[in-house]
This record gives C-alpha cells, sequence and structure tokens, in this order.
C-alpha cells in the first residue's frame, strides 16, 4: 500500500488540528484548513464563517428555529448543502496530490481510496478540558460542556452524512491517544506510518 | 513519559499474538506467553491447558453446567480463581522489568502504571476470517462465527473483571488496524512509540 493522502479525525481538545499542522508540515505536503473553508464557500456561496462554524454540523445539531429557517422547499437544509459543496471540494483537493484534511468527514469521502491513510486523534476529558482553555481561555460555559456539546455535533454530524460510527476503529488506520502519547510523539508516529508506506 | 512495559490487547485473528512477540525480539526484551501460563497454573494448581483455554473467560462465557460445577460454596467460580491467579502472575512479571504481555486484561491491571504503553490491534472481520483460516485452517464452525464466539468470550471476560469497555479507546495509548497497516508496519509503529518514549 501506498500512501499519499491523510485525513485526522479529532475529538475537540485533542489538538488534531495542531497535530496535523505539524504532521503536514514535517511531510512538506499541503495542510488544507483555511483554503478548504474558502473553496467550499465560494462553491456554495456561504460566507466563510458559516462555512467554518457549521461544516461539521447536521440539520439535528443547529438551534431549533434556525433549522427550519435554513430549510427550502424540498425539505434540504442549509447543512445539506454545505455537506455537498464540502463533498466536492475535498474530492478535488485529495485529487490534486499528497496533502492532508482535518475533520469534515473526509475519512468517509476517501474510504474508497487505498492510498489515503486515517488517523483518529482521542484524549481523555480532563486532558481535552485543560487544552481547550489554554488554547482558547475559559468562558462561562464549563470546559467539560463546552466539550461535550462539540464533540456531539461531530458525532452527530458525522453519523448523519456517512451512517457509520464516528471513532470506530473500522473507519481508520490509526486511533491515537495524544493525552497518553503527547502531541510530539503523536505526530512523528503518523509521518512514520505515512513515509514508510509512501513511494 | 518513559516507557518499560507493553501490553497489547487484541482481536481474536488480527495478528495480535504474532506483532507482540515481534515488538518484543525486536526490542529484546521478554515476550511473556507460555510463561505466563506455567506460572498461572503453577500458582493456582489449574491444569496449563485449562489456563490457556480459560484464562480469558468469565464465568458468564463458560456453558452452563460447567459454571454451576466450578463454583464452590462461596459463589467462587474456577475463573474467578484463575483470574486473581493472573492478577497477581502479571503484577509479578511486570515488576521484573522490561517486557511485552498480550492480553489477560493486563492493560487494566497495569493502568496505574505510567511506564505502560498500552497497545489494542483491530482488523475488520473479513481480513480476520481469512488469517484464522490460513492460520489455524478450516473447521466445521464458519471462520465469522468463530471470530464472533472468541471475541465475545474475551469481551464480556474484560468487561466483566474490569468494569470497563474492550477496544475502547481510553484504556489504549494506541489502536492500530492491522488489516490496514499490515502487520510489519504495526510492529514497527508499537517499536518506535516505545523507543522514543523508554529511557
Amino acid at each position: 500500500m501506498s500512501y499519499s493522502i491523510i485525513t485526522i479525525s479529532r475529538m475537540f481538545g485533542s489538538g488534531g488540528r495542531t497535530i496535523a499542522k505539524a504532521v503536514a508540515e514535517q511531510l512538506n505536503i499541503p495542510f488544507y484548513d483555511k483554503e478548504l473553508i474558502e473553496l467550499v464557500a465560494e462553491k456554495s456561496g456561504f460566507h466563510p464563517e458559516f462555512v467554518e462554524e457549521r461544516g461539521e454540523h447536521s440539520p439535528f445539531t443547529t438551534t431549533l428555529g434556525y433549522a427550519f429557517i435554513g430549510r427550502d422547499h424540498r425539505g434540504v437544509s442549509s447543512e445539506d448543502l454545505l455537506w455537498q459543496a464540502q463533498c466536492q471540494v475535498i474530492e478535488e483537493l485529495a485529487s490534486k496530490g499528497p496533502c492532508v484534511i482535518v475533520g469534515r468527514c473526509a475519512d468517509y469521502l476517501l474510504r474508497d481510496r487505498e492510498d489515503a491513510l486515517h488517523v483518529y486523534i482521542y484524549a481523555e476529558k480532563s486532558y481535552r478540558a485543560k487544552r481547550i482553555v489554554e488554547m482558547y481561555g475559559e468562558t462561562d460555559v464549563k470546559p467539560e460542556k463546552r466539550l461535550d456539546e462539540k464533540d456531539k455535533k461531530r458525532r452527530v454530524s458525522y453519523d448523519y452524512y456517512t451512517g457509520r460510527n464516528w471513532g470506530h476503529p473500522a473507519n481508520y488506520n490509526m486511533i491515537l491517544n495524544s493525552g497518553k502519547l503527547g502531541i510530539d510523539e503523536t505526530v512523528k508516529l503518523i509521518v512514520e506510518a505515512y513515509q514508510t508506506l509512501h513511494s
């Protein structure tokens, strides 16, 4: 097997985005984050902020009011349209060559590509709670509640659009516990797997 | 964090035992398998074959007849006594120095040891079914059913004795999909994590 694409799924606060960025830097391949958001915004007509905020939501994770306003006469929600645009952009980006893509069900969208290394980053809640306070500061909402809310949105959206279970080993090649291994070692293991199997 | 012990939990047919043996050989540290069984047999008085066969079972996974015969007047089953002997032997072996231990809830027993690297080996059913036929030959029972039965016993036993969920990311540092990564690469990643963090 020869890898060229890396998809990184991650629990909120696990350091997944930081890890993905470092992996891409070490391998000297593109890391699609802001660029992905801009391309989806361009394709869909939605505002980049909306794409960033809602790109990992399903119609069931929005507020009730929004869910109604956001549906057209065929019952298609804004999230559904966003999902379609995201699918196209991710497939286009992956067809360009080696890259790292974070979240947004990329592991599912690229599930038939033999050259995709699918990684899921996990960490205990205590580790993630500490990390989000360090990274994003405190808010009125307790960090544990912020984690639960964000992960629930990601999980519901993933399960809704893919029909699979978020975080299930069957979907990934590696599940790494960044809280136990540390960020640097997690990066190293992904780089190692990619380099060995990339040709 | 500095690692000295590696525990490897595995789905039946995932190649976990082969991987554990190769990891121990490459790191030149003991691999406790037959020796563990003999020590448990010695400590418990059970026959080594019984220890090997039942060491990853709980009272709920034995046949009904056996479960009744195997209980003493206090309601303690043979599996419970075996579990106690296994706990002691695993703790003793781990206290001797670096080693690799396969299965037998070692990840749970050594959960408080900061120097233990806990690995879970996963693979899809189709990969495992093919592998057990290659490794152990065909039987009257379909390979998929053999996998289900063996994994159910391991899962029920693990959950019963540990109060945790077998295969849940929280229990491990790494979950590696040997079917997708290949046996050699899986070995390499474990060796890499151990060597980097071992001092």
